[in-house]
């Protein structure tokens, strides 16, 4: 498996689940429970152990301004990092005083430091800053979270063994694995082109002999494009948006939204009656998000060790 | 139109045609001629127009090896520059002399030169050289092909003001633009997957709002998949593999093949008979050729002016 390549030169595997896991499924329903929780904790196991007698992986995360949400991220990656002996701090960075010039100085500093690993520059920025500009300024060797157009173009021209891939289709990629789906010669429908999902998934699925689509906020006939996948990714954004009548019986569903109602109950942009026709589901929450963290710290240790 | 960005920075205008060009059809058919190679020579024109009073743009072609065809391709990309008043030289290595030390030696040379706007290593390499180690020591501020992993992520996070694109497919969008055929909310398939055509053109498909397919050699159903298209990129390397059967009447057809018969007749990847039901094609020759050689111009003047 291409997508694999650095991680298996770092002694990684592709984690292997025990029957009962990968036949478990939705209650009243024939459709497998993709389970992220699972296999993020499996990698996370591999993590603590391959680090044994390795250079211990740090990973420095930027976080400017005061964004809940990023706050809420920003510590559960920690808590993540702490769980398999990784090192992991956070710089913070008032509103304030978050300047791009104070920011870029902070990377800098980051990129210079042998002690870290990887950098994390949490999204969004506050005071209107030109985000893009400022992530390029991350060395490519530590951009664990893939975002580098330097690590997109690798990825792109099928260099596996020296990319950051993105964290949440990295993660996709190693579910499928997981669960032994073999994306080779299925039809892919990836509905999002955003530049950390949709794009690099779709890099991804063609480096894994999909035949790939990529659809988005201006396809025509989303139904009908989407019930044409064996395989459908959905990273679109939108509570619910993908139905039944979106979907092709016996398919595989991935669904990469994260939404939170009212009442703090937690959705994904899979509406919930796709169960009962899909083969196999991610559920919100416990599917890809799990997973992408996971794959963080992952990539930390791949920037640390190869 | 993103695609053309730093076309438009640097004064470069979507060239326009007069109507009759436009009306112009195949004999005995309502499918209409998209002339590329009138289309290149409108850059053309452009290149020289604009160049008057600027800095004059330098290619330095390196030809290793005795490949016939390579001899012809990086001789009529030399004329082209000729014709429009840029300089450009080429650097012969024989066979003999051309090792990874001597070609990363003339690529640094080539670097370091303020006088070379664009350098072009011509491929195939000879003597098994690792093909995308050496190309990816061209410094990406002169990467005029677009082949570098770094020009190919800003074309995929959508930095079209410093990327540079890859002729064929930039040759491509700019065709459609001249004709008027907007690719939002079209379906494109783009057949084959290749680093110089399938993948870029699949990323700018997407940038320009279509719905895009990547289909390949492990595509199920090729021409199930291609009847969906709207515009149908064939970039597949078999002479006539697209026949009537992969075209939905009325679509667009564009025709990157090139392939040449023991009677020296040129033929692409698309049949004759698909001129019967599309709306829209590229002659071959005359097509999608000529237009990469203009790109190829125009990406060096862009190297040179900014």
């Amino acid at each position: 498996m291409k997508f694999w390549q650095r991680a298996q030169n770092a002694g990684f595997k592709i984690p292997e689940l025990p029957t009962e896991s990968r036949e478990r499924t939705f209650p009243d329903t024939n459709c497998v429970i993709l389970d992220g929780k699972l296999v993020a904790s499996l990698i996370a196991d591999q993590c603590k152990e391959l680090g044994k007698g390795r250079k211990q992986p740090k990973l420095a995360a930027i976080l400017a301004g005061e964004d809940p949400a990023s706050q809420v991220y920003v510590g559960s990656k920690g808590k993540s990092f702490a769980n398999v002996g990784f090192a992991s701090e956070t710089i913070l960075i008032p509103s304030s005083e978050a300047s791009s010039d104070k920011l870029i100085e902070t990377i800098e500093k980051l990129n210079a430091d042998v002690s870290v690993s990887g950098i994390l520059l949490q999204l969004p920025l506050p005071n209107k800053m030109d985000e893009a500009a400022i992530t390029a300024r991350i060395k490519r060797e530590k951009d664990v979270d893939g975002f580098l157009a330097a690590n997109m173009g690798l990825l792109a021209i099928g260099n596996f063994k020296d990319t950051f891939l993105a964290c949440t289709p990295f993660g996709v990629m190693v579910l499928l694995a997981a669960y032994g789906i073999n994306p080779a010669g299925k039809n892919m429908v990836v509905v999002g082109r955003s530049n950390i999902v949709g794009k690099p998934m779709a890099l991804l699925g063609i480096s894994a002999d999909s035949t790939v689509t990529v659809a988005h906020s201006r396809t025509k006939n989303l139904p009908e494009i989407c019930r044409n996948a064996d395989i459908l990714i959905a990273a679109v954004g939108k509570r619910a948006l993908i139905t039944k009548e979106f979907v092709k019986p016996g398919s595989v569903v991935i669904d990469v939204g994260i939404h939170r109602d009212e009442n703090g109950k937690i959705s994904g942009d899979v509406a919930a009656d796709v169960r009962y026709i899909a083969s196999a589901l991610t559920p919100v929450p416990g599917g890809v998000g799990p997973l992408t963290i996971a794959m963080l710290t992952m990539n930390t240790a791949l920037a640390a060790w190869n």
